[in-house]
């Protein structure tokens, strides 16, 4: 099956730690490429982002999933 | 001000689509990194994570925000 | 209060488990019905979703909560 | 791939609408199963939720993704 | 039904935008009270994070939903 | 650097409560203002969404990062 989620981010498990309930995977990204992030209108522009500007994706770790 | 988001992928902007309420922002990643998931332990222990492993990071585009 | 949220799925408790901050909770649905899902027109178009194809709707645990 | 997210709903593409950017696809969930909702112990200390008890599984569509 | 989710801002719609397929809502909080957020213990530790601290609650517009 | 989210809400950290891999930071609001909530136009129209209604915003916990 192929999802519909955009971003794919190739790498390999750098560090794995349990908790009781909830677990924190550190992935050491390699091949990165092109990701896709979905805004507001309002900040596209307030941000006034145009193609060639240096940025940041920002990813908060709840977000992220894990395929192997 | 330092954000509690872990994970913060630099790049350069490859493309921006504007619609009427929401915008998608192509990102071409040049520096990735090590990025922080977040999973129940279950799914790490049903996929049997460990160092090494060879796996992708999976994120939905609507949970990735722009910083410039 | 009505929410905005769009999907509701009615269930039956059927564990519950406490961390020490979080909880894993499994819900046996018995009533789905219709669910709404919002993704980029890009994805849709990849994917050539059409009326009557057989697909599956992924959810992360940490997106879903729970009302009683 | 097996994905680390908990939750998949088998189900038929009842409706599919395009806009600029966004796609809002209904589904006819067909074989809804166990779903594993993550929410703080506080909440479920509060809720004071227990195997039996009838609930709701509330998800805001931006959460949700497809696979074809 | 009561819901899961911790935090619940009272206030009033000062704008609504509707698009094809999304809608942007501004909402002019009017009783803040106490949130939770939910983030890594490492986020917490880096952050070095103490009662009394001035701090910013960032949340991103996908992730309100609303009730009336 | 500037971030896409557009929901920053100043206040002061009330407790902060650490488990093995998350951490549960609550935070008295102090300068709520104007908060932007996306949701689905369907959502805006079932919900009758006009300026002055009377709403509450409704947030997971684990969607709100904090910054320092």
């Amino acid at each position: 099956m192929e999802i519909s989620a955009r971003n794919g981010l190739k790498g390999k498990v750098d560090d794995v730690k349990l908790g009781e309930v909830m677990a924190s995977i550190k992935i050491a990204v390699e091949e990165p490429g092109i990701i896709t992030a979905i805004i507001t209108k309002e900040s596209a522009e307030d941000l006034d982002l145009k193609e060639g500007d240096e940025v940041k994706a920002i990813i908060k770790s709840t977000e992220i999933m894990v395929a192997k």
